[in-house]
């Protein structure tokens, strides 16, 4: 750092929530500080693109555990577009229309996620929208806006009682730790937060940094020469999420703008270990995949190089102390990612903060206050219906209750509008808070099962009734004859 | 460390759990390194001693927010008997042989813990434990054990994924860090555990660490002149654990041999902060606990000047890693004090990993296993335990249901031996591992509860028959008149 921030913002991570939310402070006039413990993306990056050509970018990808693309929803784009971003990021990206399911034998339907345009999800690459908006903030201010410094290479080591923060410059190996006191810290420094480690000294943090089961394995389905049945080089449909649902596994696949897609099997710890194996792997695939398999030539290697992730959810409670350090995204509110929803809510955040602070007319501690009170049970059912959401895509997608409870919402929405098409709609294409949604389809679908008990006893006492008809009109008969 | 214990047992943690389990790996004959982040308590107890002529005491070990005095009871005692060395520390303890339930109207009723003289609690003084342990641990080697190196001011800075841990000497400022690579790490550095924070860097380590809303302060009930109506200079009776259940807050106070008390008021943060104003604080204490507070001379000053503590459970999965790290007692499963069950808890767990050593005949890797299996449910039913039994303590004990309920328990232990006289008996006085004696208890209770529901069924049946004969009888006697 140049100079002590003493009035400016220090926003600490510079992945997708802190660069997105130091990009909404600048806007807003404040000068910031975005520092990250990492080295500038946008370096690597280059290093990565030189190495793509003998699968460098793939690998590079999987070595950070970070899965390489992302579906970019409405609540994400809500954010972006407020910045006027919106539009430059979905350049980038390849709509995905609906699931498409994959039998196992290799059927194949598509389930549409909704009837506009606007109900789709957009395939983006993790470090193309971290390398855009980290030059959105390299390029200089425009009028009104604040001064942004980057700052890589800059480890937090101390939060003061008093909001102040102590920083050590590693790439300066020297260099003494300094310390700031910043108007306004934010903590965006992801799942295993240095920040909000720090904030835990500061007040009663209670955590819940919670693994799953199952871990995440990244496999790759490169273009094909261009051309083909799909076009554009893509071995499957590109305009979809492919989901090969197999109940305690599944797969799954995103497209990408070169052709290619990626591929990730989500499965327990113990079948991701024996899949190491080739000799246990091709033959799983074969068995399971056949259609998948038939697109990944170099799978093999893959299963035993590729590095296997951890899927966990973070919960904390406060995400705030002192009036003036707030922790955003994964630091706060890390989901495993079944919704897609972990980038968008992040999103969200920024976007919330930045009307937060708007109605608080810049007093930061009322912002965080409020900010922190409308977040947290959006973020709290955020993390739930996640994790649930896990075993609806495993299971329920290959299941035709599933296709006609939704096919039944729909047609309910289409009656009364407030009907919500189903919980999927409402979380990812509305603007609703992730609780009021979940409730919302929680009491819809208990009205549902009310409704369907009340027919069922409906029909039986009509059919009981018949029956007592048709035997009184037969003892009639009988006396007649 | 004068030499890398490459083949020793290291301990991290030089309070009660990490001495104790010292103690028990110096007998099997290991060489032992124990080392603590803090100083040598017992030079810090020679100041404080020659500190406590004006009170300076009870202001030190209130500043480290650890209660000061604790429940020893038998499942701590037999890890102790196992060393021989419960005797000892009985003689500085002072015997409670029940609870005395306070009334808001001064009244008082003591409520026996149990039948027999071992089913009573220990009331010692953490302190004083913990210097005996050290001293114990300083004593030279007899004849089969290991040597001890205990190394204060050491601050664990990193694990290898290979079990190597890196050391700093903080004592000597220019001393680079050092690793070593024990056979076997013993994380016993508490609720903050350095060695759990870097444990979750080499695997998946589910954490939740998490607060109640209500804290605790610390107050005192001096030593009288020696004499009076309890004699020994105590202001209340000596042999009891007072309690004044108030419902949404309590007090409770422990005798110290001294002749003293440690009274504990836990209240919400909100009351223990208002509690500050001794305008607020004094009238409080007249209105709830009139009789305590006429044997508090320093109140008003202790209402301010005391620092409030907080109260959390951590609960983690696994403990272990490496097949030679493993965190006990706080480290791995911290509890509410609401059972008196932390210290006795701890201990237990320096028992059953001697054991499992035994079992596995000294092999680390799979005495860790068998140890976290045994040990994991039932340290997790001590954790929900000790926060109902705040419920219990703050309101049951002053029921006349909660009294009467003991008494049938303890009728049915006498006709059914097998029948815990009560859950308070089984987790205090009983071997039987904590989850084992919640299951069995709460199947006691639903038992009760079954043949309460019979009883009272039956004996409806019964008077409905008497009914309906009577009125027959009148109505034959009818018939006849």
């Amino acid at each position: 750092m140049a100079t002590a921030p003493s009035e400016g913002v220090v926003v600490v991570g510079a992945g997708l929530a802190g660069s997105l939310a130091a990009l909404f402070l600048r806007r807003r006039g404040d000068d910031v500080t975005l520092m990250d413990l990492r080295s500038d993306p946008r370096a690597a990056a280059a290093v990565a693109a030189s190495a793509a050509t003998d699968g460098g970018l793939s690998l590079l990808a999987n070595a950070s555990k970070r899965s390489i693309n992302l579906a970019l929803s409405s609540r994400g784009l809500r954010a972006l577009r407020k910045l006027g971003l919106a539009d430059e990021v979905l350049r980038d990206a390849v709509i995905m229309r609906g699931r498409m399911i994959h039998a196992p034998n290799g059927r194949t339907e598509l389930q549409p996620y909704g009837t506009t345009d606007e109900e789709v999800l957009n395939s983006v690459s993790r470090e193309a929208i971290n390398r855009f908006l980290l030059e959105r903030l390299s390029a200089p201010p425009e009028a009104g806006e604040g001064r942004v410094e980057l700052c890589f290479k800059h480890k937090v080591v101390g939060l003061g009682k008093d909001g102040s923060l102590t920083v050590l410059d590693t790439a300066d190996g020297g260099a003494p730790a300094r310390t700031v006191r910043p108007r306004f810290i934010i903590g965006a420094d992801g799942s295993f937060s240095v920040v909000r480690r720090e904030l835990s000294k500061l007040c009663r943090l209670s955590l819940r940094h919670e693994y799953i089961e199952h871990g995440y394995l990244e496999l790759s389905i490169p273009a094909r020469p261009a051309g083909g049945r799909y076009g554009n080089g893509f071995a499957l449909e590109p305009h979809a999420l492919h989901i090969w649902p197999r109940h305690d596994f599944m797969l799954i696949a995103l497209p990408n703008r070169d052709g290619s897609f990626t591929g990730t099997l989500f499965a327990s710890w113990t079948l991701l270990e024996q899949l190491e194996d080739p000799a246990v792997g091709l033959p799983f695939f074969r068995e399971h995949f056949a259609d998948a398999l038939a697109v990944m030539p170099d799978l093999a290697q893959e299963l035993t190089a590729n590095p296997r992730g951890a899927l966990a959810t973070v919960r904390c409670d406060p995400w705030h102390a002192a009036g003036r350090v707030l922790l955003i995204g994964d630091a706060a509110h890390a989901v495993v990612p079944f919704y897609g929803q972990g980038m968008n809510a992040a999103f969200e955040d920024c976007l919330a903060l930045d009307q937060a602070l708007d109605e608080a007319r810049h007093n930061v501690p009322k912002a965080i206050a409020s900010f922190y009170t409308a977040r947290k049970p959006a973020c709290d059912a955020l993390a739930d219906l996640s994790l649930q959401n896990y075993v609806e895509m495993r299971s329920k997608t290959a299941s035709r209750l599933f296709v006609l409870k939704n096919s039944l919402d729909a047609a309910l929405h289409r009656w009364v509008p407030s009907w919500q098409p189903s919980l999927h709609t409402a979380v990812t294409f509305s603007p609703m808070p992730y609780h009021v949604a979940k409730a919302r389809c929680e009491w819809q679908d208990s009205l549902l099962g009310t409704a369907f008990h009340v027919s069922c006893a409906l029909v039986g006492i009509a059919g009981v009734a018949l029956a007592l008809k048709t035997s009184g009109a037969s003892a009639r008969l009988g006396a007649h004859a």
